[in-house]
């Protein structure tokens, strides 16, 4: 059976193991800080890769930044990552074919091939952590756009220039439906800067009022921008990945959303593929496509 | 050289004509009132069929609506048409193949074909009308959905219900960005439910300030939908089409939609195709699929 050598690189964490054709991970993870300098972050990749590449057939490389539609490379900056890591050379740092894609989309083709997608033809994923991020399938297709940067989910949720997105516009779906959307719900209606989305998430436990108002907030934000998705793809399913994504109602957003679209019902759901589905879903993908 | 008769079924009109393999209109444009009874668009649309059948290869229809993946049908209601247009049997209306297909859908593919947006490989078109429509094409194909409804234009420009939509929820780009849309801005703004969209464009013309504040909030809130449309889809172009396109700078707005997005840069074209481009694209669509 093929193997692919997997990375995740992300802005706090790389992580690394080896993944076979049917999506299973075969060895064990390997963890390491993301270095601070583009050296580093090459040096950190090029030694995982000098140890495993002769046991695979293929490196397949899950990370955060848009990456081009050859799937060889980051294009433009990637916000939390280093300064210049798309400069990259990525296909450079093997002998064995390298095989690049954008974290979200791997996630949402992992659960798409084994997870809560599978057998759909059409699928929404949306990865609420610190950030948002997107990946969007089409009939067997990642749907990549012309560039390889579709799926960014920085659609307005105001026009009245509420809030800086992190993308440096305003008012994008992250900044309402991320965990750092979150804190930014609490922080205004508390008018405290100190207070968590820990703090927000303990409140809700025990029943404190003013948390569960901020929460659900914040719930119906991500509904809402349910809707507009649901509405433009009519997707079989929107599945929600990420650590925020546990919190959510999927039901009740579920509920919400097909009592407010115009295209046929959808399904709402929590991702299955698990912590390291980017991982899976670049290795599936790489072995589907290969270079 | 094969021949379709086409037809482009609205609320208020009905048109028919004759269009060739290369999107030629090849007969004088026949038009209607749309019948306000069943029997009566059934009829309208049976009489030129008809007259004309034995003419053609294939009958193509563009329609108010959505229409399913098999292009056989319409689902669902469509707002401004008749009450149960829906049950109408549209392949056995003739004894040559019958095909049909949403209007904006038809529209777009005639820019993509013949128009615009013509060697792009994602585009995105808007109607801006009465209300507003949207076509989106990636790599050769329409995005149409599980159930064929997709594209549509209801996504949140607020989560702060301002304003109800014509589809029955709050806030949608469609209740922003179409001539309805200019119509309430003017009214909010003058405070004088008598305004029109034509006072507020002999107002812009004539540099009335007032005016051409309202207009250029209208504009903004067109600009603010695209921009989430082009992070999205990461399109080749953005195309306006629809009786209220010609009104917008579109340089300007492309401008303002490239210093905003996360994606690579795009182009904002208006539509090419002409007042025909729903009959012009419905026969190309036609032809290249049938039944």
């Amino acid at each position: 059976m093929k193997k692919a050598l997997a990375f995740d690189i992300g802005g706090t964490k790389i992580y690394s193991t080896i993944i076979d054709e049917t999506g299973n991970i075969v060895s064990d993870i390997d963890k390491f800080h993301t270095p601070k300098t583009l050296d580093g972050i090459k040096d950190t990749i090029k030694s995982q890769i000098l140890k495993y590449e002769n046991k695979v057939d293929i490196i397949a490389i899950s990370t955060a930044g848009a990456v081009n539609n050859e799937n060889t490379a980051v294009i433009g900056s990637t916000g939390n990552l280093v300064k210049g890591y798309y400069t990259i050379d990525f296909p450079k740092l093997s002998n064995k074919p390298v095989f690049i894609e954008n974290d979200a989309n791997c996630a949402a083709w992992a659960e798409y091939k084994i997870g809560a997608s599978k057998g759909t033809s059409v699928s929404v994923m949306l990865t609420l952590g610190t950030g948002v991020g997107g990946g969007i399938i089409i009939n067997d297709k990642l749907l990549k756009g012309k560039s390889g940067a579709a799926g960014e989910m920085h659609f307005k949720m105001s026009t009245e220039k509420h809030r800086k997105c992190t993308c440096g516009s305003w008012d994008c779906f992250e900044i309402y439906a991320s965990g750092t959307a979150l804190k930014i719900d609490a922080e205004e209606a508390l008018k405290n800067p100190e207070v968590t989305t820990y703090d927000v998430m303990d409140g809700v436990k025990n029943n404190d009022e003013k948390m569960i108002k901020i929460f659900e907030r914040w719930e119906n934000d991500i509904t809402q921008g349910i809707i507009g998705l649901a509405n433009l793809f009519d997707p079989d399913c929107v599945v929600l990945s990420g650590s925020m994504a546990q919190f959510v109602d999927t039901k009740k957003i579920e509920e919400e959303v097909n009592k407010n679209i115009v295209t046929s019902p959808t399904s709402v759901r929590l991702a299955k593929a698990g912590n390291y589905s980017g991982m899976i879903g670049a290795a599936l993908l790489a072995f589907g496509k290969g270079k």
